[in-house]
């Protein structure tokens, strides 16, 4: 059996972690059943691994457990290597390093404050203050000024997406015909803005809006039908 | 035979055209030789392919016209098989589309206006009032505020760094173990400034000398051996 532990809001069946949706759509991805258990910021003691683990994703994979997006995307691809690959070979996987590098250092950090005001609420009340805090610190930045200042973001989130528009001019996946890992971690990010339900990261003329809506309908439209926080 | 025409300042051993770089590293990783012949902009009719060809690099593969950097790294790459590969295969290929795409649309603008001030007195006389008025108007900036302004950009030029930062702290190339395309489409960048005489582009504590020197050893020191313009 294999579980994977997702960060959960107050409804336990909200779940927005980027990374964690990256695991998610790795594990359709190679055709693996996983039963998912939310886990909240208070129950550090109760994640697998801890006090070493502190954060989700966590996998628990028939009693082995891996922590952390790309470890768990590594262990996949090396444990389940009869379902479709995550990187497409050695040098997919090589290439696509600089997609989760550029994901992790440039489209997080550009949606972080955007989303943070957001999350924010729709936490359990255990989790408040440990978020408020955190982020607050982490982003160098009050939550009322972070709330203040969302609406004159978008337009440099979007022009951060470049990239991503130059590149899926040229094919339908960052994978190529077919989506790969770095699909999934990118798209993390835009599962992220859609369950807190910042639905207008990209503009409805965005030419992401195709490859976007390829995404959604993958596996049996298993992120487009996850509950998003009501509006 | 194969010709390669290429950017020249007024020094016609000068060449620094970042495009230009990439088809040179990939010709070397073919092992294949090739003439390089020196163009300027003034000499717009006598380019292959002119008028539609406005632009270099251009390629003449034994009579064969191919212009555009990354078209001419899928032409080698198809007729000159027998080579080592430029991509590692078509999920290499695909992801390296993003690499290509982030450099395109994100590290060359952020270079150009830091550079753009320095190559201007490097090119032909003849060459200096279009490229003035071209990148003036291109850059939203007149020649003297471009080099006002060039020493306060660098903070921000070696932030944009940072995915190249984080993929090569896994592995030696953007390609992997080896270099691949996507090596030399982001070097030819670094090699832009080398070669205009803007080697400050990175701290000497910079974690990205490694790659950037390994770089410059690669083919015998092609790159490190190439004329520098005199500060």
């Amino acid at each position: 059996m294999i579980e994977l532990y997702e960060l959960a809001g107050q409804d336990p069946d909200l779940r927005f972690s980027p990374y964690c949706w990256r695991v998610r759509m790795a594990l359709a991805h190679k055709g693996e059943e996983a039963v998912t258990i939310p886990w909240r910021f208070y129950e550090k003691a109760k994640l697998p691994g801890a006090p070493h683990n502190q954060r989700v994703p966590v996998l628990v994979d028939h009693g082995e457990i891996v922590s952390e997006s790309t470890a768990i995307a590594f262990h996949l691809e090396e444990e389940y290597g009869t379902g479709p690959s995550l990187f497409g070979g050695p040098s997919g996987e090589a290439h696509a390093r600089f997609i989760l590098g550029w994901t992790d250092s440039v489209l997080v950090p550009a949606l972080a404050p955007f989303l943070v005001p957001t999350i924010l609420p729709l936490l359990h009340p255990k989790d408040r203050a440990y978020f408020k805090s955190s982020r607050e610190a982490r982003l160098n930045a009050s939550m009322t000024d972070l709330a203040d200042s969302r609406d004159g973001r978008l337009s440099s989130i979007r022009a951060t997406l470049t990239p991503l528009r130059v590149t899926l001019a040229h094919q339908p996946f960052l994978g190529g015909d077919e989506p790969t890992y770095a699909d999934y971690a990118v798209f993390g990010c835009f599962q992220w803005a859609r369950c807190v339900g910042a639905d207008n990261v990209l503009d409805t003329q965005d030419t992401l809006n195709l490859w976007h809506d390829s995404m959604l309908d993958l596996f049996d439209g298993l992120a487009r039908s996850a509950p998003v926080a009501n509006p």
